[in-house]
């Protein structure tokens, strides 16, 4: 892994692009001049492009983000558990499922440290609660993302309060366990509450968002830009046309889309991808946005499968991210999201349901006859391990005879 | 990826190495020539090494077995999920608490397909089926080696027979019917039988053993190797002194010791790394093994926490791998592979129980005063998601005070 240090300059109003921050005092609940009460606006880390060695993406995609140190905040080496260098696998199946004419390229973000893309964010963010004095992490989280902040949190010997709901899944109550974390269980409309006056009682550093409209951490999607970076090196140095995230607030699809535009920026490449943002249709905040050519929207909606997505707000970033990268908002059906999940998981690929909702939008959109720029990358984000879903039955409680079941195997296998 | 042909020339046999069987028939019963009632030998899969290209170990050890096709049996590329590339974790804090003088190296494997070490091994039985015309894949496992079985096969459109038993953990269960793989769950003594029955009457591949001592398929241990072909990579071209590995049957041990092999054959290291094995000291048939000095034994015992490696029957195979690499096997107990768990996850780390085997291994022998050449590679095999051990206690029903908490917090940070 490279040794090269990070050439941050600043925190970045999106608000205000004008303005800069410096890096030393995190501003965790949005840009301070350009928020108002009506809108929030996230920031995002700046650097001196001019010092970025051009060699870092000549690199392997291998794992460990510190090899992408000069283009993400201040690192703590050590707190690296090698994160990021996931397989890109291409599908031939899923790419006619989905109706493309290419075969897709699957991203599968379960190959990191806790299994789920958010490793990438939560590396980011502790080690800024680390460089910064931060005396522990808090996060509100039901899965994934406090996941991957408890476990850095504790390799860095921080301690980490997760405040997650009464219906939490039994994976993420062991592993809470298993890292030795806080670990609340609380009403829904008591998670915020509580996590702001822990935040504010204790000066914990929080790697979740504190405002109404989601600007969150802005050290933390810096992190997802190496998806880019590594998708640019898996397709040989080439970009695809498309490539469609899981989206609940936009912090991966910011980071990503980030991730492009700095590729262009520093002359690798001379386009970006267009991204394509995958909501549940029961609230999907950012179509909503988009649909109103505003900066974020707040809406109201039944659940979804898709718990670790199915978010009431969206942020700035995320239609930033749409808009520069020429791409726009798509929305899928609980159906489909099960229907992509076994598909993938015929293909080998089990996938937990937020997981797999870039699937279940393309597979939407395609059907509609939206025009998609091939080739195609899917990130799926989150192992199926995670969540135990009622809708996969348990094996029948009455065996069947083995001599039936053989003559079936030779059936099945003879046909 | 490499497109290189394989260069394998025929399956070896173990009991007698002057002998070479065609590749096209899996012998999958052991070496039909040398084995007695008394006792099975293995076969391995040989190489034509003269036409290996050198250079395949100057890449990067990225995602994809294919990668090493000519070391590997005859693979079927679109058959690859990416498996392999998982991250070597160098860690301070875990070194220390071994006892060692340097900080150890962790293998993650977890970080595959499946979430296993077992997806190397699974990738190349199924490729052998494919290639062989076999109509379907049978395995007896309750857990990581049937879940990586079952991903392949069905990739591969290939049916596939998990016998599991009774007591199998709820993450297999749901994983077993989310990839749809036929699930048995029988009584722990008609495991075997019912195996054998479905192998005879369907021509189904097996993916496990199928002998009294353990042969198993010769085609699975080649995925193994590209362990060390990893390891080799990962450290800069240089070797660990040592390297400990969970073991059960043996196929891991075995080959990431011909990997190691193999590196000093093509001339690219002058030795190999000792190999430590790591079983559970209530069985431990390898170990009976050793200190008997005989080619592989048989044990009874009480059942470990280490469900997926406490074997009563050893192979053949893992005595070599102990013997060539001046390795030794190590045992160890329920209570420290608890404490190793433990350690482990406060570094953010958390494996089910068999993957901290080696952990807890060395642990023990430090603490007896052998000796450990270093720097020591540990390998981890699989996620502690798979297992909802019991020992881990949810959260408190009744819950804290936030006063309280926060007051303990803002002690704890203070301290």
């Amino acid at each position: 892994m490279t040794a090269t240090a990070s050439t941050a300059i600043g925190q970045r109003s999106l608000g205000d692009p004008s303005l800069l921050f410096p890096l030393a005092r995190p501003l965790l609940t949005g840009c301070p001049a350009t928020s108002t009460e009506e809108m929030q606006y996230p920031l995002e880390i700046d650097y001196d492009y001019a010092k970025v060695p051009r060699d870092i993406f000549a690199q392997p995609p291998l794992p460990g983000l510190a090899r992408w140190a000069p283009l993400l905040p201040p690192l703590v080496p050590e707190l690296s558990m090698g994160e990021g260098g996931t397989a890109l696998i291409e599908s031939e199946a899923i790419g006619r499922w989905l109706g493309l004419d290419l075969p897709v390229w699957l991203k599968d973000e379960s190959r990191n440290p806790t299994w789920s893309h958010k490793d990438r964010l939560n590396y980011c963010i502790v080690s800024t609660a680390v460089k910064t004095g931060a005396p522990g992490i808090a996060v509100a989280s039901t899965g994934n993302h406090g996941a991957a902040a408890a476990a850095y949190a504790r390799r860095a010997g921080l301690p980490c309060v997760v405040i997650s709901t009464r219906d939490a899944q039994p994976a993420f109550v062991h592993l809470q366990a298993a890292l030795g974390s806080t670990f609340l269980q609380v009403e829904g409309s008591a998670r915020w509450p509580t996590l702001r006056r822990i935040i504010e009682e204790t000066g914990f550093m929080p790697a979740s968002n504190l405002t109404r409209f989601h600007t969150g951490n802005p050290f933390g999607p810096e992190g997802y830009k190496t998806i880019a970076y590594e998708i640019f090196a898996q397709l040989g140095r080439e970009l695809p046309g498309t490539v469609v995230l899981p989206t609940g607030y936009g912090e991966m699809l910011f980071g990503v889309h980030k991730g492009f535009r700095e590729l262009k920026r520093l002359g690798l490449t001379h386009r970006v991808p267009r991204l394509l943002s995958a909501e549940p249709i029961v609230r999907a905040p950012l179509a909503r946005a988009m649909a109103q050519n505003v900066a974020a929207a707040e809406v109201s909606g039944p659940a979804s499968i898709a718990a670790g997505i199915a978010c009431t707000v969206s942020s700035y970033r995320a239609a930033v991210a749409l808009r520069e990268s020429g791409g726009r908002p798509l929305t899928f059906h609980d159906d489909v999201l099960r229907e992509a999940a076994t598909r993938l998981a015929h293909e080998g690929l089990w996938q937990e349901f937020s997981g797999v909702a870039g699937l279940a939008a393309l597979h939407e959109a395609v059907r509609r006859g939206e025009a998609i720029e091939e080739p195609v990358v899917v990130v799926l984000t989150s192992t199926g391990l995670k969540e135990m879903p009622a809708v996969v039955p348990p094996p029948p409680a009455e065996p069947v005879s083995l001599d039936d079941l053989i003559a079936a195997l030779k059936r099945g296998a003879g046909a």
